[in-house]
């Protein structure tokens, strides 16, 4: 009988997530709400500002053994100052990381400056945000640590999740296990880290130790 | 039984809010009251116009440990006199404010005059209307407070819904538990309120105490 | 029993209004019929004609204590000589006012000449037929009545419905109640009233006291 | 145990008539005979053909007690010499009114000549075929009699119906007990009615009478 | 019970002829079929060719009273040396004759020599192809005989269905009881009718006497 | 018992077939395999490749008494060099020859060199291809055998089914009992039948006879 | 009682992949992993780079007897120095292996230069992701290996999936039993073989001839 009873329920959010992304009757978007479990799914992402550094650490998935790592990157260069690691669909991850460089080149030409940190984060979202409206296409199934500097030499951290939100951190997690490591952050995060280049460095290593299999050396740490 | 008559009921909706924003058998837009439940689910806004001034005031969401406050806003400049604070979909909202402020330059540009409150009021309510209507699209799930000076100095402030509707208030909450702080806005807000600067800022912070959990300082306030 | 059957032709209700308005086996449109639901929960307005003024009152739904009435309209002008009440959704009646602006607008500059009330009448009409034919829309959710003068100075009272018919009228009364207060103008019209522009105002108010409650002073007149 | 069967048998029909107008198993296109149940919902029409004249005679619903009359017209003028009555939704027929107008225009600035019966008649037929037969678009609801004379004199009354078929006729009814009608006017019509104008006009008064309500004086004669 | 599996069996049929015409498991195009059973439901036709003849005849679907014969008519010219008779449903065999008409002038336009009839039948099947593989169309619910002479003066006879399959015969027939006749003609057909212009069009005649109801005289016979 | 579960089974096959041509969970394309049943359905066809010449061999369906043998062809020229025989849908066929057809003129026009059977081919199975992947089309229901020489004289012979693939073959057969025939072609190719052209047309008769019904001569031979 | 269950279960499984790609609740996208499983399908395909060369070698379906070898081919030249063996559905490489082949033309006219692999391997792996999230398209049913040398002369090896990842590799093995092979390679593959041609050739064969039924010939090697 209970399995039943779970067969119903599933089928009630079911019909709200057919051909769009349309609202259940308790104000859902569940299309986004399933985009958000294929990022839990994904590699755990790590990024911790620093004073005059950011860092991006990756848990790089057990690389199978003829396999190049070089081409099992989760950070990705944006512009030379933008740096980006995700969590989720790694084809999607593509599309938007194409998307993101072509409008970095693009505002290079039109403005002659490059984009700050924030501007191009907000042009990432709004690109997924579209996907969750637009007709007939599902949402992209990544959330994202968007970090680099602006023209006065500031860090900066962002994070983008499925839905287009997007918000500055000290320090934050995305991907497997993101709710284990961000606490763990938040418990070790302070003053002394965050004025202390090494120190930073340190912290999101041992973030990431929190979640990845001991032993194994498999990481990627980009430091800017 | 009464679980399955409870499922029943809920299948007869959902038949109206599929493909598109329908009709339901009683004339309700159905996909237009569930957005509304995404409204309701976002953190409380508070907005209360004085005689030089208008405010606004915004619940903030407990901030994760590290995120950057900065960014966790939830009241946007459209232009330089007009202001938007919003309750519900945060990436909808980036949406509706990018649209906004390209209309309100845009507006300088053909008219050589900034809008007026109303006028970009109206506008934001077209673009929401229009997605209510449109072939395969969700409706906007947010409301908005717009305040702001027209040309002559007079403070305006106006909300608008999933819907499309606008309207002009003295004083008006939206998001969570709007009910309860516009119940108390009725009772407080008087004529001294309405001509003293101070007290018009002050009662904004009461209302929204009404409703942000004692010994929080989470809260945005911005006074115009 | 009594609500399994209940239940079983609803659903063969919900079967002809899913994708778009097409037919049902007895030829009903019901997306249409149900749009007139929705327009049956709007607020009354009446439309009475007299000898030279036309008048137009519409109910004000109970004004939240501290709305700024002003916004509340449910009369809007479109042009010079032409105002429009309605009952329905509000966010729709704007689309359909500024679709009748335009219209008006771009009638004085082609033809030179103001529209007639009749022919601004039936494009708004058309507008919503057209809403009831297309592929993957709602109809539009709204009754107006319109009134106006043409180039001879006649007064005229029309009134449309959410199908995109639109007929001439002495008298008559949309949205909440309209029944009642129909049978109240039938009974009440006569030759002294049509004649006597005192009487015509009177009437309208009259008609609207029918349904508005008792010591409420919620009412909007528009005499033109 | 009755209902029951008879639910599942309408369940059967409504698979064919949901997207677009497509065939059942036994070679029926419902949407179009849903449209044809409109028709029969209609106010009743007569057309009948003298030697001279063409008559058209429509029953006016009970007009409303304030309602003008002179909008409530179910006979439309499409050319100086082409006149239609229609049964069904009124709303769709004054889109094909336009429609035939236009063309109407159009033919005579191109060819420089006016439309002849049969043409003009083709051409609204046409216009309902491809209703049938397009995208996710319902059928127009209406059958319409249209009368008219060629350039030689000689009159003319042809009939449409939804499916977009057309036919002439010496006499005929369309609408709500056109049936009825149908056999009065085979009963009647002879060549002694044919040849005399005064007769003919008689007819179709009579005709109309035949499902009238008695005592009612609601009826429109047209007199070619 | 019997009743039950009948309805059971129609459901798997009627998945398949939904959106679009698509294949079934066993390999039918369901939606050609039903249309096929629209052609079953029209009236009877006949094509015979003779020497230097070829002949069509129409049984005459019993034409109402009032009915003007004239456009009563299932034969319609192509051009100067094609004409088609058709069975099915009368506003999509005007769509095709349209469509083939215009295909005829522009051939003599572009080619300056009249189309073959095959030419032109084939230009008929291809449309009616077309409609069996395009995206939410339904098929033309018509089949067609076709016949003509080409410039060298040899006569032809061609039939086309709702496929769009085309084939040439000396004698052969569609619609209503089409199998009775093509029987008759196979047993009666032979040199002496096929060269002899009075015996073929007696052998028309006879064929279609096989199923019009005795002493009826609706027949519409046209001898090129 | 058995039945229903029959039907089940049915059931979950149909989900994966409507709007368009999708994976099924064990990775099927169901659409492409009911096409590919509709071409079991079609007449038996069968290709032979000799040293100088190439062979196809068609059986003709029981033509009726009274058709035209010359329009019931199987076999098609596509260029001067390219022949084509097809099992399945004959409208579907009509489709492909001609988009064919055209690709041979403007190969002629735009290379200068008429296209090699592969080209051709190739051209023909990408059709197929596009329709298993467009958006809302079925694909096409025939499997063809492309026979032809290339520029140096040799003769090739290409078989491609409804899914868009094609390979060359020395004998092959389509169409119903393709298998029977493919197995007495396998039995019987060698050597001698392979550089003896009578040879070869003779095993091409021998191969279509293990099929075709005994005392019939309904077969269509082409040598080239 | 298990068959039903079952059957429940694949229900809930199908309600996510039919008019597009979405998510499934736990963030899966089925049609991509049912085109996967026709991957699986697919004849095996084995890689391996060695120091100077890169070798593809294809398990060969068992061709039939009078089938030419040649055309049976699952080995496609892209460029002069870009070679592809794929395992799924022929007639979906062949679409991919022309857009490949065309960027590649397109790239070395605009860059004037020749692609590198991984450009082209990426420009692969971006149409597929496309495929998956289009409005009503399938995804591509088919894993690619993709070698080629850049023009420092160092081999490379690449493989994506149906999603639209890709990686480089040492040795992989993609299709039927690709899990066999690539445990066999990881076991085999060493710097020995890495660096000695002729070893590196021999790996390969050996890997296929791991699921390859013994004694069949049937196996295509390209060594670049």
């Amino acid at each position: 009988l209970k399995l039943i009873r779970c067969v119903t329920s599933f089928k009630i959010m079911s019909r709200y997530d057919r051909a769009i992304t349309v609202f259940s009757p308790d104000g859902h978007l569940f299309q986004v709400e399933y985009a958000q479990e294929a990022v839990k799914k994904g590699s755990t992402a790590v990024g911790v500002r620093g004073k005059d550094i950011v860092v991006l650490g990756v848990e790089k998935k057990s690389v199978a053994q003829l396999q190049e790592e070089r081409t099992v990157r989760k950070i990705c260069t944006i512009d030379d100052h933008v740096c980006m690691a995700f969590a989720g669909l790694t084809a999607d991850a593509r599309v938007i990381v194409n998307k993101a460089r072509i409008e970095c080149q693009s505002h290079r030409l039109t403005v002659e400056d490059p984009v700050t940190v924030e501007y191009i984060t907000r042009y990432i979202a709004t690109v997924k945000q579209r996907y969750t409206q637009s007709n007939g296409r599902r949402p992209f199934g990544l959330s994202a640590l968007i970090v680099g500097f602006d023209d006065d030499g500031s860090p900066h951290l962002y994070q983008t999740d499925p839905s287009g939100t997007y918000h500055a951190w000290k320090a934050n997690a995305i991907g497997r296990s993101a709710k284990t490591v961000r606490e763990f952050l938040e418990e070790n995060y302070n003053a002394d880290i965050a004025t202390n280049d090494v120190e930073t460095v340190k912290l999101t290593i041992k973030a990431l130790l929190e979640v990845v299999q001991s032993g194994s050396k498999s990481m990627e740490i980009a430091v800017m």
